[in-house]
């Protein structure tokens, strides 16, 4: 294994600090989309309220050889990642598994609501994998202001000048009000709010990431989205999910065709036993999805995030999947 | 052919009056989205700047006989028809194609931000099928007042309780910039106004009215999305126009799937002979797709909007399309 070491750029604390850089900027007001934001329902809210623009790093150690790589499974090499809706669930996972199979030197910006989710999975990732450095970045990204933290914050990866990949994981979505059926969404500022978290945040933020780390020779760029076979297929009272889903399949696509040096990625990451899947199995208006849900999850049919977080990985290091294709976990 | 008359509610003036109901109402504010809006880029302004809250009736005349109806190619009946982008192209053509096809007693709501506009169509509809009451509001549908607004004025009209059927039309909307590729959408605010009138703005107001005119025995309700070849194709140039199409396209299959006793349409009118095809020939950044329309401009290629708009009420009145379904021109 390569003997790699970084720091942080406020110091390297043992064993991962939880060293802030810039501490907590800040209260920029509350959000009121608060409720369906990230992948779920129950939201947690970080000690910093508000988490306007509280921005940090965990130091990583000169120590090495403890960070579980790459090897068996193929490593992705040294990479820069951008992982948006990283605080849990199936982001959660992400990071833990990319994380687990770069080269030392790797650096990955994580990026969801909830800073102490985030300091604690920065610390996680500092323990596993101390030869990467891992930042992050609390931004809600229903808001012009959280997109515009979010691009200051890359430039804070000081990686990219050697880096072999960069990756950016628009993970980040809710899944809207899936109490209500088409014939309730009769508020403009309801759905304008999904979109702009969804959809919007997704295409400006990739585009905003993409200028600033331009194409290089040695440098692989990729994007993917976490997508749903809901993007493809009408599911009963997820009119905003479906839209929002196809409606990102889609922008995908047309940066696929427009950009073929980028390699695109729409992978659906399969019925994850998550908090989503809780909101899906109680909150759908439809009696049968929520009925079809709960079997799956009484059945341990559910795909833990981990074993499709490994899935994804797996795709990006074989690289063979058709840029801008939509690949789901079963396929 | 049945003999009706109907009279607007401010009295019905000789061959189609221009009177306005309620004047022009307000001057709220010129719309920083003008550009992009409408079905095409040279932007038609009326004499009333802002175009706020202009409402009116195209008065119907006693005389009957005069209305080149249904006969010959199917009649959908008494119709209740609210359609929007009236105010040219194929919303222009279809406004003409549906009310030469309907039982007299008919009214059609036209929408758009272009008053003049719309009062000139009005006329003509009100010459040519006197039997059919046409009304008009002029609407910003980028905005919650533009689509809240257009939901009054589906409050004036007063054939819902006898119609046969409800045709609600979606057909307004925009190619946003196409001089630009995805990764120059870097600004929010710009994605989201696209958004706002092209996905929004279809969702609420159909969510609206369909809740406004419920289910009733005798009546057939049928939602019209005007979709695109783009809802399924991811073309170089038209990130927005792509995504906003698919999310359309996948937000009225749900509305579909959820409401069997609703006919669901996603028309795709194919390559028209319009103001926004020349916008796609001269201002599409990708030089190949600027080449692909202009060579069928020059051999004749592109569909005359008429045409279009016939095979389109031809599948309302055939009434065999499977609910939800994208039918193109050319199935």
């Amino acid at each position: 294994m390569e003997e790699h070491s970084t720091r942080n750029t406020a110091g390297a604390q043992d064993t991962a600090g939880t060293q802030e850089t810039s501490g907590t900027q800040g209260t920029a007001g509350t959000q009121s989309t608060a409720g369906t934001q990230d992948t779920a329902g129950t939201q947690e809210t970080s000690g910093t309220q508000g988490t306007a623009s509280a921005q940090g790093t965990a130091g990583t150690q000169d120590t090495a050889g403890t960070q579980e790589t790459s090897g068996t499974r193929g490593s992705l090499g040294r990479v820069v990642c951008i992982l948006t809706g990283a605080s849990r669930g199936f982001g959660y996972s992400l990071a833990l598994e990319l994380c687990s199979r770069v080269s030392p030197g790797s650096e990955i910006l994580l990026v969801s609501r909830t800073e102490d989710a985030m300091r604690c999975l920065a610390e996680e990732l500092g323990r596993k994998c101390p030869g990467v450095r891992a930042l992050w970045q609390a931004a809600d990204l229903g808001t012009q202001e959280g997109v515009a933290k979010v691009k200051e914050a890359a430039q804070e990866l000081q990686g990219c000048h050697a880096a072999e990949k960069l990756i950016i994981v628009n993970n980040a979505g809710s899944l809207g009000d899936i109490r209500k059926s088409f014939v309730d969404f009769t508020d403009p500022e309801e759905v304008n709010k999904y979109f702009s978290f969804n959809v919007t945040s997704a295409m400006c933020l990739t585009a905003s990431l993409l200028r600033a780390v331009p194409s290089r020779p040695g440098l692989q760029r990729a994007v993917v989205n976490v997508s749903s076979l809901a993007a493809l297929k009408p599911q009963k009272s997820w009119t905003l999910y479906c839209s929002g889903k196809a409606a990102r399949d889609m922008m995908f696509q047309v940066l696929a065709t427009e950009e073929p040096d980028i390699r695109v990625l729409n992978y659906a990451p399969g019925p994850l036993d998550n908090e989503m899947q809780r909101q899906v199995r109680t909150e759908t208006a439809d009696p049968d999805i929520r009925r079809l849900f709960g079997e799956m999850k009484e059945k341990g049919q559910l795909v833990e995030c981990g074993v499709s977080a490994r899935k994804m990985i797996d795709l990006l290091v074989a690289d063979s999947y058709q840029s801008g294709a939509h690949v789901d976990f079963f396929d």
